[in-house]
């Protein structure tokens, strides 16, 4: 196993050196004064060139090949090189200089885009975002050449090694036929219920970070491994032993605070439960951001929009806040926390709607990768699948198809794993509870323990053993599938 | 010029990793939870071992050897090349495995001190103090030979290398003499006059807070390139572009913190001075550790503790505490900002009985390194220093020779720099006011800019340029002497 230990040690090193990254990362969005933003750059740049030069060096090819002769590998081991030799190929794929001019491309192109947005002026961005589409492709056919996938499938493979492009469209395609009905139906729901009250505020910072630490205690984050700060966009980072969660507040709207908070810290018990055994390893990584997801959806999504939830959170809500009357009652929360509306903004979509801002994407950017759409035709196509989707039509691209960064920062193949997340998070939480039925009573008592128990055993202690659909499969018993999300909306919003 | 471009290119690589390590150094001390110190110091320790490769591969050599015979090399360019085969010698002198056996032996020395000082139990850390003198003595020898030096001067090298043990003995010496009189003097003096009043009482750390920022802001610090947090132990850290102060509040107690903050201040502003154009190169660093000390000092001893800062800080404090009446009156401050005592802990004492303190331990780790005194001796050597120098004896270890974690950490060859820069700030300041009278009228006003013109001009800007003695020099046209300090303590103390 000489190769293998070898390879082991320079995992070690190159994961030190990315949660070095991530620690700056995190730095740089809620302590660094602006000043320090260019030589903040030159830091992070230079640890990622030389984690790629750790990663891309001769040795590494060459000790991955030797491993692939050694005996004596245990499952995690061979899963291991597994993963380091999708990681090398992934970095190998692409010469160094390619990956500083995409890099440099896509932050050229992100800073046009943050002008671009606010004056609905798509036209300006527009060719610094074909430059990066067209260097976005090169990378997709060289990744896909040495990965033996379709260019499209290397992209997505970044973010979601497990699920191609085939299971994405029989999930996506299933779903979009059901979802205009879902949605007329939980819309005419809505209508035939009294409209629920929105609590007065204002609810103070301080008082949401009260309610928001107290919430995420007794999910289960450890503050001994974790802070919960404040950033523009709110995010989960830092590393397994010390992730770090933030949020941004509106003290008009203690909602939206409080519902982030929940969402990151869903990413932050994944993070934290990974296999302490094989930390800075690559098996002991998360799985892929489809299975990240559906750690966030199912703490926020599935669990605390619940009645059960609301039931235990209502009282620490009204103490926090000093808040009483109609407006606090359980149920009032629950319907506040799960209206539905046709609306244009994905990140402010609710689960029902959420679907459709994504399929679109999907469709739009896999046309895009394999060239079969150019840039210039995004914002007509941007309103046609908007209008057939949703049944709404952006009325400027400012609300249209300048809303995400993603693609102006080069991330094509991410946006499914939001979707996928939200699949996967409704299949474990209903195989969770049909394995341990008591989790909703003790969800409404405010006792997490056997759920996070569940997670735990069944998502987080395998990090990236499993592909994701062995991961669901093992855990659910079943084949990934949206039907299980469809039957929770339908339960949800068009059922009681 | 080519070899020595690419030792430019190189010591760039290696200045960006060092600045992210000071960025963690800073996490690890203001924000990071308890539970996450573990792989924190593997993060630390790999980005160690990636600049100390970078600095001892054999192609920093070459280039070393390669650049001494290129020509058209400026004045900055030759001294950025003095300065990083100075950083060469000192790596390259003592083989990796054996600085990784030192640095274990001082942590776990260190981690024995903390709770052999509590306990005052001397003898339980005697065992492993001595592991880290017997390799602190083979690295002073091994960096000794390779710089021509002695071996204990080696070790000055590495935190102040412009002053060597002649001249620290010849100014030590004659302070040590002054010292006695000038002490008892200051002691008669304060005797006559009336014990001035503590201002009452609890002030809020809010309000310290904001009393400290604002004075930080005065005096030229830039809080978009900075910030001020709380730590155990205050320190400047961060980066030239980033540079992060902390403090720790005491509510019973206003001073204390905010002359912390001032003093973290002065190291501030000489870090933010230093030359924009040589950033990340060696000759672009901070001059020393004495030069370093000089810069707080100045600002907190020469600068915050006189009568004019106090005139123009008064109304300030009374306004940030609601305070009023008697003990708020800047000749009440001034008074109890400038109280002598003979007292046991070096960090609790004036600016009069300070250099005691320093010069036995200056003393005692010379004869130390020399092999001229083992560790056993130190407890006795220790309170007969404090006798002779000081003229108080600690009644235990504890309030004796456990007091100070460097030897316990391997920092033989730093305590002299705490003095010398006492030094070279009454000197630099002397001379600041010499040349423009202006500035102490400025300062009674709070205008700071005249003083840090002066110290931009003749000390920040310089970086690594000058050895101290010649920067000390330049600036004030004199030879570094303790004349000037001893007549600033006689002006200040015995004067009025």
């Amino acid at each position: 196993m000489d190769a293998y230990r070898a390879l082991e040690s320079r995992f070690k090193r190159i994961a030190l050196v990315n949660e070095t990254v991530a620690m700056l990362h995190w730095d740089s969005n809620t302590m660094m004064p602006d000043g320090a933003a260019g030589s903040r750059a030159e830091q992070v740049a230079e640890l990622k060139v030389m984690s790629h030069e750790l990663l891309t060096a001769p040795e590494t090819a060459t000790l991955l090949h030797g491993a692939r002769a050694e005996r004596d590998l245990g499952e995690w081991q061979l899963a291991n090189l597994r993963e380091m030799r999708r990681q090398w190929l992934h970095a190998a794929a692409v010469p160094g200089e390619f990956v500083a001019a995409f890099s440099k491309a896509c932050s050229e192109c992100e800073m046009a885009w943050r002008k671009a947005r606010p004056a609905n002026d798509f036209v300006s961005v527009r060719p610094r975002l074909e430059r990066v589409l067209t260097l976005a492709r090169e990378i997709a056919a060289a990744k896909g050449a040495r990965l033996g996938r379709a260019p499209y499938e290397a992209l997505l493979d970044q973010y979601e090694p497990g699920i191609g492009i085939a299971e994405i469209d029989r999930l996506f395609d299933r779903l979009a036929k059901s979802l205009p009905g879902l949605i007329d139906g939980a819309l005419a729901a809505q209508a035939r219920r009294k409209e629920p009250t929105m609590p007065p505020g204002p609810f103070p910072v301080a008082a949401q970070n009260r309610a928001g630490r107290m919430l995420m205690e007794r999910l289960g984050f450890e503050f001994s491994h974790g802070r919960l700060d404040q950033s523009l966009h709110p995010f989960c980072g830092g590393t397994s032993d010390d992730v770090r969660i933030t949020t941004r507040y509106d003290e008009k709207d203690f909602a939206r605070a409080l519902m982030g908070v929940l969402h990151e810290t869903g990413h932050a018990l994944y993070e934290r439960g990974l296999p302490a055994d094989w930390r800075h390893q690559p098996v002991g990584e998360a799985r892929g951001m489809a299975v990240h997801e559906s750690q966030s959806l199912l703490i926020e999504m599935q669990v605390c929009r619940s009645r059960e939830f609301l039931e235990f959170a209502a009282p620490i809500l009204r103490d926090c806040f000093g808040g009483g009357g109609p407006a606090w009652e359980a149920e009032n929360l629950y319907r506040l926390g799960t209206q539905v509306e046709r609306s244009l903004i994905r990140v402010d979509a609710d689960e029902v709607t959420y679907p459709a801002h994504v399929i679109l994407r999907y469709r739009l950017e896999r046309a895009l990768i394999a060239g079969e759409m150019e840039v210039a035709d995004i914002p007509d196509a941007w309103q046609e699948g908007m209008r057939r989707l949703l049944g709404v039509v952006p009325p400027d691209d400012r609300l249209g198809c300048l809303q995400d960064v993603h693609w102006f920062d080069g991330a094509f193949g991410y946006f499914p794993t939001y979707t996928l997340g939200a699949m996967i998070a409704a299949q474990l939480y209903a195989a969770a509870k049909e394995q341990e039925p008591s989790i909703p009573q003790a969800i409404g008592r405010g006792d997490f323990a056997p759920l996070l128990g569940w997670l735990r055993g069944h998502v987080h202690q395998f990090g990236s053993l499993l592909w994701t659909s062995d991961l669901v499969h093992r855990a659910t018993g079943k084949a990934l599938d949206s039907g299980v999300f469809e039957a929770h909306l339908r339960e949800r919003y068009l059922g009681a």
